[in-house]
């Protein structure tokens, strides 16, 4: 009698304790990972610690802090269509898939030994990463980071493969990319995974260093390093082949001094003109969109590295090379005025702007801080604590061509 | 002795039932949300049945079926900036609003007697609806539904107020709207919700019928039932007052017989040109942007209803007003010619291009069915049964002023 209780309690507590045990992992399971719309989340790169926070974009919270991402100098990222992950491209070669729900690093492949960036094609599919070192690009499963396709690029000295720049997602599933070495535009239409068809453009101009594409996606434009001039690609007509626009931008004759070579990705498409950094000057060019001919320039604080434009084309903000990249200044677009010079401190190396345009996030790497700022009145109205802040990438990408 | 046992089985009981309780609530809430990105997903409007499905754009599949959401005859939606809730703008006067990630209604208020569509404000705090009657336009909180602002419409006879119709969202919070019985168009600013600022421009035409805003929320323009032309706004400069553009749109002198008033919302914007559907009219208005200037007419199967642009801007899809919406033509906007008649069939009433432009939605009422096609062959390449098909919105609207 005294026994059948004994077994009966420790059979009640063995109950009770399983009952506990599944209790608990129900309770982190939803602990862990977010129910909640992914519209209006983002990261923020923490350049020097090879982290990310996630970010809650309407809150202006941190959600989480993911590590463990490797070199993140000059990293990008892009948004899988469902806005729920986020691809990082790492300078260290590293492609990192985070999930931004469960602020989890689900997967990282070191797929190449120095690499500059990647872009997600057009049906989401795809993962496409761009290599100084080997060279060349590889192509991955946008689900499982799996190997789809190796695209090495021409060789030159030593066995080496040129290196490639400037790739971008283009319509009908392709990438368009840069070869840095041997002056090459190569447009890859991924269609079939298994077959991808090149379609190679040569004596583009020498050393193509960046590339940008238009935000209808229909024109490809890559800067040249090693001569003035940009290399443009209709991509609505490849067999018109490369035209040379612009003849006069670039380092000049008298090789200015210049101190950052200006991303191509901060050209800024306004109405009817593109407003571009000025190589070594102090300078925002305008240029006509249709006819690619110089309209006006615009003298700025420094040399321009970014010309970003508010989403409704309105105002085209501008931060500069080092040592001056502690200003932002904001150009009206018809008046072609600058409205406001801003301080938001040293190392003020990213904008991003939410999708509407009512506001733009600014990192301030020097004070660990990124800053919000109203486009309407310019006035600062948020911060947000961030260790060495570099890039800010809201998920409303994900609906975006080219970025 | 025995009692003690008895009272600590009973004990123990009751410690497992409340385990076990607390267990299967947390199994519930796992089950009935889902714990995904809500980047890919939409609803598609059930018209007959005033029900809606919630939709995964990637798999093509349905997650819910929501219902008793009234009378959803030319009902339209906004998205949260979340992108996790849907505002849907019914006839009868209710505004609802969808979790999409539960599948449930969270909240439907009746606000008006007879509306005609809504808006959500740039930083979105804020649903706007319009209504026929009483007439006016209501504001509520996006959080709550809760009514924010009531602005009625000037008077007309026996007490009523103007009808309201095009209303759309613009930037630095303002809303945009036109009163039909009463030819104005007013632009409320709602930087104060407690204080609304009203600019109210008189005199713009006989009956304005529908509105539109230009994608960079510039150009606002307003079609006119009770005369030929349009009445256009430049947002940037409301001082400048209305604009009368296209004077010979419109039905014409010898007043053609109009099947349906063609949606303005239809309006392609692609590159420098607008493509517009001709009131009466078998053909497509093709526009150039800044001198508002006809430019040229596409001969089209019957009177275009909605004429909508891939997002590239590289073609403009066409639907048909009874009896002939059993036809979709689609034109290439860079030689203005027809390259495809598909035959969807009859009530094919909607068309919703995926953000990036590889595929296109299509409801197909009288089918039951919304196809979907690829816009680069243009070939059908799925379908979803859905009961009596009108519009479909994917969530990426979220994202863009003026939808």
């Amino acid at each position: 009698m005294d026994c059948s209780t004994i077994e009966e309690r420790s059979h009640t507590l063995r109950l009770i304790l399983l009952s506990i045990a599944l209790l608990l992992t129900y309770g982190q399971a939803s602990a862990e990972c977010l129910t909640r719309g992914t519209g209006d989340l983002g990261i923020i790169i923490e350049r020097a610690a090879g982290s990310l926070k996630v970010i809650d974009r309407s809150a202006r919270s941190e959600l989480f802090h993911v590590e463990g991402l490797g070199d993140l100098s000059h990293a990008s990222a892009v948004y899988s269509r469902d806005a729920r992950y986020a691809y990082i491209f790492g300078r260290d070669g590293g492609l990192s898939k985070v999930d931004l729900l469960c602020g989890q690093l689900v997967k990282r492949v070191v797929q190449g030994g120095n690499s500059i960036g990647g872009a997600i094609s057009q049906d989401g599919t795809l993962i496409a990463v761009s290599n100084y070192e080997p060279g060349g690009v590889k192509i991955f499963s946008a689900e499982t980071l799996v190997l789809v396709a190796n695209i090495p690029a021409t060789q030159i000295a030593n066995n080496k493969g040129s290196k490639t720049v400037g790739l971008v997602d283009a319509t009908d599933q392709r990438f368009v990319y840069s070869l840095f070495d041997t002056g090459e535009i190569w447009v890859v239409d991924m269609l079939d995974p298994s077959q991808p068809k090149i379609d190679k453009f040569t004596d583009v101009g020498k050393q193509p260093y960046d590339g940008l594409i238009s935000p209808d996606g229909r024109w490809y434009i890559a800067g040249l390093f090693g001569e003035d001039g940009l290399a443009m690609l209709d991509l609505w007509h490849p067999e018109k082949g490369i035209k040379r626009i612009l003849s006069n931008y670039g380092k000049g004759q008298q090789k200015l001094p210049v101190y950052k070579m200006p991303h191509l990705e901060g050209w800024a498409m306004a109405g009817k003109n593109a407003f571009l950094p000025a190589v070594g000057l102090h300078e925002v060019l305008v240029v006509e969109q249709d006819s690619w001919q110089e309209r006006g320039r615009i003298k700025v604080h420094s040399q321009p590295v970014f010309v970003i434009a508010r989403p409704d084309g309105r105002q085209v903000w501008v931060n500069f090379a080092f040592p001056d990249n502690d200003v932002i200044q904001v150009i009206d677009t018809e008046s072609l005025k600058i409205i406001k010079t801003l301080k938001p401190g040293k190392g003020a190396l990213h904008m991003e702007f939410s999708p509407r345009g009512e506001e733009v996030w600014i990192s301030v790497r020097d004070r660990d801080q990124v800053q919000i700022y109203d486009t309407r009145t310019l006035e600062q109205t948020g911060s947000l604590p961030v260790d060495k802040p570099s890039g800010i990438f809201f998920t409303s990408r994900a609906h975006q061509l080219g970025l």
